[in-house]
């Protein structure tokens, strides 16, 4: 049995969690236990890496006694029962005041079932949100723990000792307390589906429209990355597109199944969009156009299905491409602005306390979406905390005045040339319908009364009302049961 | 303690209830038994109508012994877990072989498990959807129960009595086992809020494109609705738009606030389409057009939000009507094809035996989305019940084929204009998407792999392949462990 020398411990060493052990070994400070179900993996991590000095541990018995008190454990499983397991493991052998972490890609919904589970133990439980991926993991990711304010004590040090660092500041706060940080983390990669879609957009008109092949579009994609749309995800889109496949000597995108694949937490976001009334319809058609390009039988019936009569060419290539790139800087506001609300919905209805401007900041380093745009998003939020709409922000209004004609012309065009763009379209829409003096919702309140007998407001006076729609048609004062 | 006469009976006597019950009673050859919590209620409704001969019972024992064998019951009360304690009180008198039917709005994944549980009592539980409201409840709704075939002997003959008729058809049929009644009408209520969204759509853009009053519109409307857009909807929106508030001499439309409610089937339905992975864009982006309305504090940027330049004014207004006729027509068709898209799913999903055609024939009565355009849904799935896309269908490409042209026009225009069309321009995107030969999905399979070794397929030969994009960007087959 080891004696209690290490001040963090891992449960579980597939990729994410051996690179995650190896991060927190190479700061200074830090001595990190090991476990893993199957001891190989323990072993090996231990061969593989010397310089780590590790503490290995083969029980859960040993694992805890390894740990300096408060505990502190990270557990990487797979999300979902596993998670579960680890966590009645650990119980077994921690104490009141110990700390468990899950940095699995768990839901939100079942991290705050389990912190408050946890939390009747005296163990404290933080769900953290983990991005990067593999090589963030490693090297420095972009932490969202959640949890209470006593385990933030403990680990606040720890992870600033290994996350990424953007601007001289490590990407990890305190988002808020419970489910908070795998809320967040959710939100992240809701917006993450929404900035791969306008991307994908954007590539195929200007493929589509001007005939560049991939190779000279990596290069408009690399000429974007100097400028307002600068971003990791804008970035690695010129070297995908600058790829050649080895086999065919094609590029490689057009060897690539266009099927896209997720893994669903795109589909989350949506879900809890909806749940919590937020309109999000540039993270809803981003995930369906993912599932769109997954219905091969469906597809099938390409051709079968009538287009424009003529193939659109743009006329002036340059200005095109300058038309996309406007729209799909407006189109990657709305989705963020979209986003944002989200998690401003979310905090409201768990009781989080979620400093927006700061979740902007932490994801400046380490993760898919980072980008020097999010500067100007914490400075929106610094400005103005309660902000009812990021995008009404002057910069991003500013932003957005000066795209707003490039965008539309971009959607009107698609719409013209059939060529799909749904996050192009459904932005703009969602934009306009904000901006709108008065919406046809009055209509569908009155179609709503008529069949349903839903009552609705007058904007001259309090009260709800109805009418006698069957009757004599007059209005009477509702009480609304509806 | 009544003696067994009744051949069905009704718990929970608030509108829907008490409605059912009296047109239950007014069709030969039934005798209804009533139950309320409260007992007023039940009195009250026998006095108010001596006329339906009601066995008015008292506590639910007395309900079960006032029931022929097999017993069966329709619970009419509030979704949640007032059906949970109904359930609970019937299946201490009930008996293996009775049958309870819960007409309420639950959600099918609640039908699921109630199926489940009170299976092993060995009594029957039918989840059935019941649409048409208020009037459809005392006239004739369309049914759309679950539940076992052994109900469905009993049930069969009482529902069909009751039903709506449509084309000498009664609304109802056995729509699938357990959960599929409320799956199959929940999917209509998102079908319902979609269409009315178009609706909606085309009124907006009329108004603001052309000037013309409600009142005029009202009259386009109405001309609608002897064409191909003939349906209950379009039938009410005249007689909404025609309304004029009597204490303002204004139309009723601009004296409703326009912040539309919701009561929740929409969005369950979106986010069980996320689920199957079902594109279902229209009904999506019709909810969240309803919840963006409802957010006053973020509508009250407007004017903050730059526009267009100018307001657009149609040159023609009769074309430019003609024109989003057949936009709103096109839509309407995306957004029936989605929701029988993931009435198929669902069906695939949960193991339900579920004919499409006859799911679109009970629709024709009763319900808020009848039309005579269900007919045709139904002749489609007779000629091709395995149709993968319903657009497809001869009938409906020929429509889509002919109003092609105008849509692209109506969303290009909006676009120009700043008139929100969420769903028109949705469905365009979705129905481009379709027929695409090859989609930027592709680029994000690229994206994905680059950035967390997601890897893809390509189309030249099988297997699932990574680029060492960290290395030196060659290929490698891969096991797939995403």
């Amino acid at each position: 049995m080891s004696e209690a020398t290490a001040n963090i411990g891992v449960v579980g060493l597939a990729v994410m969690g051996s690179n995650l052990a190896r991060n927190l070994a190479s700061r200074e400070g830090n001595t990190v236990a090991i476990f893993n179900r199957s001891h190989d993996k323990t072993e090996h991590l231990v061969a593989e890496h010397p310089e780590a000095e590790f503490v290995p541990t083969f029980s859960y018995e040993e694992f805890a006694a390894s740990l300096t008190v408060p505990r502190t454990a990270i557990i990487m499983v797979k999300a979902g029962a596993g998670t579960d397991a680890v966590i009645e493991e650990l119980l077994k052998v921690f104490e009141p005041g110990d700390i468990i972490v899950d940095g699995g890609n768990a839901l939100f919904t079942d991290t705050i079932r389990r912190e408050k589970a946890v939390r009747e133990t005296g163990v404290n439980f933080v769900g953290m949100g983990v991005s990067g991926g593999e090589e963030g993991a490693l090297l420095g990711p972009s932490l969202m723990p959640g949890g209470s304010d006593e385990s933030w004590v403990t680990l606040g040090p720890i992870l600033r000792s290994i996350a990424a660092v953007a601007e001289g500041e490590p990407c990890v706060t305190h988002v808020g307390h419970d489910g908070a940080g795998h809320f967040v983390k959710m939100v992240h990669n809701g917006i993450e589906y929404a900035d791969m879609q306008v991307i994908a957009e954007a590539y195929d008109l200007i493929r589509r429209a001007t005939g560049k092949t991939p190779a000279e579009i990596a290069d408009i994609f690399a000429e974007w990355n100097t400028g307002d749309l600068e971003s990791y995800l804008i970035e690695i889109t010129a070297e995908v597109l600058r790829q050649v496949d080895a086999d065919t000597d094609k590029p490689l995108v057009d060897i690539i199944v266009d099927q896209a694949g997720a893994k669903g937490t795109g589909g989350w976001t949506a879900q809890t969009a909806i749940d919590l009334g937020v309109p999000a319809s540039g993270i809803a058609e981003a995930v369906f156009a993912r599932s769109l390009s997954s219905h091969p039988e469906q597809r099938a019936t390409t051709g079968v299905l009538p287009g424009p009569a003529e193939e659109f060419t743009a006329f002036d290539a340059d200005a095109f491409v300058e038309q996309v790139r406007l729209a799909l800087y407006a189109s990657k506001i709305v989705a963020y602005s979209q986003g944002f609300d989200i998690i401003r919905a979310g905090a409201a209805h768990y009781g989080w306390t979620i400093d927006l401007g700061t979740v902007a900041a932490i994801w400046r380093g380490g993760c898919i979406i980072r980008a020097r745009f999010l500067n100007r998003i914490t400075e929106a939020y610094a400005e103005s905390a309660d902000l009812p709409v990021l995008m009404t922000a002057p910069f991003f209004r500013e932003a957005l005045a000066a795209s707003q004609d490039a965008w539309r012309a971009i959607v009107a065009t698609a719409a013209a040339s059939g060529i799909p763009s749904p996050v192009f379209s459904s932005s703009l829409a969602y934009y306009d319908g904000l901006r709108a003096g008065r919406l046809p919702a009055a209509l569908i309140q009155g179609q709503r009364d008529f069949f349903g007998a839903h009552t609705y407001k007058r904007v001259d006076k309090d009260g709800t009302f109805h009418t006698l729609w069957s009757g004599d048609r007059s209005e009477v004062e509702a009480v609304d049961t509806h």
